[in-house]
């Protein structure tokens, strides 16, 4: 039984505690948050002990691992902190808005052997593996074109858009990751073009956009195509095409139950879609958390890597690069 | 060339004339409508001759065969009109509303061998057949049951009604026919319910139904389900569905174009389905010439006989037999 | 908090077993099985005490509520024994094999307020339920028909079937229910056709039958149809359609994920569904046990009656009967 | 009845014929090709006079309008010799692969009234015109993204290729008029990567490209993404999404039937798509055909214009540009 403790007590730090003990073999031991009331009310309704500061989690014998799930300004250090004290650690993304921090990390937890698994879930969607799978099974033969779609349902608060870093390392750096998840190689150069079409006044007030399309290049020339809205109305929209010599592969989205209504004006009508990532990727997070588990039991390296979530950003980087220079730009600009 | 001429000018014959015209090898000849204005209309708007009689038609050297469409008390007439002038007949179904008319028919034709095709069309249907096809080859393995939902858009005028024959023997008729296709094999059982639930005067007025369900079973116990109704709001709904030991295959509804709508609501709405068989069964409908002038050419044996016709008659009898009792009818006491 | 005694430890109960301690209401208190190495795992696993006996169970204290996943012969006497204790009963179906036991254990409980629940998860998928819903809000004007699609992937092992009662009273009694459910009105009238397709060995050897078509009416006319078989090679086949004067519903089978493979031959290549009940019924058997609880706490009146048990049992006995005798059989004649 | 005459004899020629006579109001009047033997076949498969020269077809009484599918280089000749001649012209895309002799030719008809139609086809098709429809009605808000799938099923012969102008001019134009059309308005910018993925021999021995990736946008910051490829083994694959603040529509692919396998290893398995232009743009040829002789009949403008193949043009050659100097191109800089 692995006892792992969760620095974070918010929406998503609650969702991880409800799949820690979900797990037949995980158990939550400890909570911490800086708002105290979040971790004692997360704490009382679990009837786990909340942790009087980060610190005495980090120091304690009961706690195996460290599930980071705080705001991301906190994620770089909580890292560090962990594996100093030989905790592995799962980590929410991003590592940091900032990439100097987090090669500033990857410095400081580069000698040591404690796994780091980055949070990207997507990975772990039975429908996206699945696609992956079958690609490098030799389904689709030589991949050529890879296209993501990803929509958010609404815009989120400005609160919330305030601090997130932007949409293209807060949203679309879960796609950068499955881009290079389905590519299964490097891209090389990016492009971009954003704009706050939905909310103009997001870009005002500030500075943010709401819609992107991006094209990524690799050395060997795959090309991957992502686009991201916050205005997907009818649920979350989250699909990826691979596109090879001998055929295709899609995971689409996925609804609630296949109820089909027919009337005099349309067809097939269906539900609306999942809305939302809780709900839509319930399951990759819950394998996402199993797969943590066992490279803790097993002693092996995680699937998703700390450089998986610095590579990430820099295309996150290369992107904003290139949204202000209307220009192709080389991801080794950004990653030098 | 083959030169066909048109006994019938109403609906269903204006669009026969003009996928007689539309076939390469074949060519409306003459047209003939006992009420004269139909056949003078159809007859200019085409440049073709009108004749001023059936028995002109047979009579003509520049008629090389026969497409019957006209009202169904002249089909027998037709039928035996024409093979006695040798001239291949298309005739529409169902050949009479009286199994024993039939059955005087066939023995009036038994001894000739000129070609004689009953207009079951759906047996021409892309869908339909490529579902058989995919049986008949082994792609479901032995074969236990087949689905066939049969529903119409909406209930026909009541002057249209008067003179049908009844719902089992105007519509199911081609469901019958449909399932002894299908099935590859000859119903000996048959069991219906029905009622008439959209309209309920419909009863009183006509001893008439619009909603049906139908057992079939063979001597070695395929089963076969057709369900019927006059109330596919949605558009024109036909459907097959073919269950086997090792699979499954179906012919689903088609659309006009895969257009899906999105909104708050409901995701992948499509358009209703085409309304009704003239445009749902166009193809079908060219291919069942295309099938006539095969075999006017090749002299061969038409794959819809005029056998075919007798039998899905008897099944439509035995069935209102099964709906007066209450019980399974065997066919063999219709067909003695 | 429910404390919940579960009687049976085989695959269903384990399965229940999960479901009680996932809720948040409710625990596990107690677990038999009259197998006693069965219920020493499961309580072992779980961390759950193994009753001595069944009567011990009646008499704890420290059990609020009992579920019955025990074998066939023993519901009817563990329902009696359950409510003589005044302890609320969730019950697998079916009731007893037997309408007179049936009637008799009806009779035992009839004066009792004790909450009896049965096991017809079906009502409680969500899809299927949908289906309902959008039927009595209207949203297909007046129900005419129902259509139900019911086949296992494969035929059991005989010694499964042995015991289980013969296809109609094992299997068809979730149709029935979910026939009288969907129907919303209780079918006056059943016919049957049935036979040994797949494997005619199981008609010589057990008088059993794997394949099945059904018709029930109500009185007033609405049409209902089953079709059932044990060889749905490509998955568990679950699906209902409702057609009324507006429109149609339909819930459709599910699949974990929208994967869809794309190559010369084919489009649109879909994963097989989800293979037996544990698995397409998974949100169902964990809402029913939610419902039970939920009557529990609130003192009402279980949605899935005793009698809803019972009547299923009826119409199993009117199908068998109709098979027997090839005609349509009066409920009134099996329920006098 | 408006005679049409048609210049260019080879496969689109001959579509082009078919579609004109099976127009109720127009007929085929003359063909003409270069090659005397193409000519000469149609003419006599048809019974329609083969003109000695393009010029006999100008000077003609008996055209009156001239249907251009010959060779591109002599396009915009026959298009300003047509105009001339006050014969109203329907002129297969592109106008030519040179802009500054697009641009000579628009200033040679620019004072004259007589129609122009260029040949963009897919704004016909019933598909994405009900997509259109469905956005300037209203059905979802105010559009922000489009993104348009357009992969043919195999690389062309290098006979082909060698004249065709590359890639982006002679395929992706059709997806450039399209994104216009989609668009509803006017794109700005242009960025472009390009490929020769499956054949990369292509790329040395023609230059050549097969792989193509686009990002257009507006003025006011529409985005659409337009994606190519040669390998869609699995069929032409047309899809157009256009996504707005309250909605989304597609036009996806479309099938001969709907037949659906299922089987041990997968569900719902569907029909290759549609081989190709013809098969899959029957019915927008004939919509094509139709509009033209609407415009003639009615002294009106047609629907796609010169203008439009000029647009779709410069978009190409902006992408050409983007593809070369790796950066977002301005419209103006090639339609200066």
């Amino acid at each position: 039984m692995i006892n792992i403790a969760l620095l974070g007590c918010g929406r998503i730090g609650q969702m991880h505690a409800a799949n820690i003990n979900a797990h037949p073999r995980a158990k939550l031991a400890m909570v911490f948050d800086s708002h105290k009331p979040s971790a004692d009310n997360l704490g009382k309704s679990l009837g786990v002990p909340v942790a009087a500061s980060a610190d005495s989690i980090f120091a304690s014998d009961n706690v195996d691992a460290v599930l980071i799930a705080s705001a991301t300004e906190t994620h770089a250090d909580f890292i560090e902190q962990s594996v100093a004290a030989a905790k592995p650690v799962l980590c929410e993304k991003p590592i940091d808005l900032n990439l100097k921090r987090v090669n500033e990390c990857a410095a400081a937890i580069a000698a040591s052997p404690v796994p780091v698994q980055l949070g990207f879930n997507r990975r772990f969607d039975p429908g996206h593996r699945a696609a992956r799978d079958a690609m490098r099974a030799g389904d689709i033969g030589q991949l050529h074109q890879v296209v993501i779609t990803s929509r958010d349902p609404e815009i989120p608060p400005r609160s919330y858009l305030q601090s997130a870093g932007g949409l293209l390392r807060d949203m679309t750096i879960h796609d950068f990751d499955l881009a290079r998840f389905m590519l299964d190689d490097e891209p090389t150069e990016v492009f971009a073009v954003a704009g706050a079409l939905i909310d103009p006044a997001l870009g005002a007030e500030l500075n943010e956009i709401d819609t992107a399309m991006i094209i990524l290049r690799t050395a060997d020339g795959k090309q991957c195509h992502i686009n991201n809205s916050r205005t997907a109305v009818y649920g979350y929209d989250q699909r990826i095409e691979l596109l090879g010599t001998t055929g295709m592969v899609q995971s689409n989205n996925q609804k609630r139950h296949e109820l089909k209504r027919y009337n005099r004006k349309a067809t097939e009508i269906s539900e609306a879609y999942q809305y939302f990532f809780i709900e839509r990727y319930h399951e990759a997070f819950m394998a996402e958390v199993s797969a943590f588990v066992d490279c803790i039991e097993n002693g092996t390296t995680p699937e998703v890597s700390f450089e998986d979530g610095r590579r990430a950003l820099i295309l996150a980087e290369a992107a904003y690069l290139s949204v202000a220079e209307k220009r192709m730009v080389q991801v080794s600009e950004i990653d030098s």
